[in-house]
């Protein structure tokens, strides 16, 4: 595999879509004369059936509770047909890969959040990936507070916007324990910051990391 | 757990809608002074979530093809939702559980018939039930040829209904191993015979393993 899977993480409301969205524009539109095709997806959602998956695991509970290894599963699910359909094809073709959250957010949510073995989560997710990693995860690391109230104000929270502050605090505490445990694989990106801010942020990073995505 | 867990098996057309119900039946008109409560349930499709991935794991595929490990997590997603909404109140409370397939088909259709791993699908599954199995299964046994035709003169195939007769069976030699493998838990049911004749062996079968079921 020559390409690179690049990895945005963090609470709801952090800034994800808005930063990577930007990322995608601003790697794009570097002209290099060999520039890599740039793919932008996520998880759950990034094929046919992670669609289907994706409104069981986040519209909010008007019916039977998830059991927690359930969900589990179901993201395991997504995972594996999403690395199947297209992580692996477009890293195969040596494409930059741009993914709104992966196994990272598993730890975090799953383990962290619910309380599920993290042993089990690794065990399960190497399963479904076939032991595909991110190349470089960027944490957009702001405060629980913050980032909610800003999902919030969205409006339409999903099921995993309405869990209260306290899971969403244990999810942070993951995330934290996720870059102590890997600092070379996760970027820490203020995303307290402006909109603008953190994008550069997140420039700095890639241009120091991959200069020859650049263009002169 | 007090209560008695069977669970019916076969390939495709074998006949289990017909005889998990006529066996309901037959439970629930025995009027011995305590009778258990009779569940019949199923897999996938025991509760609203199972009831969704039934339709993307059985519809026929008009979108992309389901990979084989995705439809594992999916199976396994299913039935840990209704072990814990279900299968095990319902045991607890010391009923009877009648399910049209569990961990047996995983392990004949995703293990023999898909060709994953035997290990992977006990340790995805373990993790998915928590280690309950069933106290009996019914193995309802027919040729794939005969039990095909059957299901194909009923119309509108499911997605592994239109699966080729390879497939199928590979599946049934799956069954006959399991069949082997645990001579005490599963009893085999001669299912190419008319319906009435296989409704008295499964009669017989729990009237021998579960006399106390019975009225005088």
């Amino acid at each position: 595999m020559d390409g690179k899977f690049i990895v945005f993480e963090g609470v709801e409301g952090c800034g994800k879509t808005t930063q990577i969205e930007r990322t995608s524009q601003w790697l794009s539109a570097q002209n290099t004369a060999d520039a890599p095709m740039v793919t932008l997806t996520r998880e759950p959602g990034g094929t046919q059936l992670g669609s289907a998956l994706r409104q069981v695991l986040l519209e909010s509970q008007t019916s039977e509770p998830l059991q927690d290894r359930a969900e589990l599963l179901l993201y395991a699910a997504d995972r594996a047909q999403h690395v199947h359909r297209v992580l692996k094809p477009q890293l195969d073709k040596g494409g930059i890969v741009l993914c709104d959250r992966y196994i990272d957010s598993t730890i975090a949510y799953q383990g962290y959040g619910r309380g599920l073995s993290l042993e089990l989560i690794v065990q399960i997710n190497y399963i479904a990936t076939d032991g595909l990693t991110g190349d470089l995860t960027l944490w957009l690391d702001v405060a629980p507070e913050i980032a909610l109230a800003r999902a919030k104000r969205r409006g339409n929270c999903n099921r995993m916007e309405e869990e209260d502050l306290t899971f969403h605090r244990r999810v942070q505490q993951g995330y934290a324990a996720l870059a102590r445990a890997y600092p070379q694989r996760i970027a820490r990106i203020d995303a307290s910051a402006s909109e603008d801010d953190v994008q550069t942020q997140i420039q700095t990073v890639l241009a120091e990391r991959f200069p020859e995505w650049l263009g002169n």
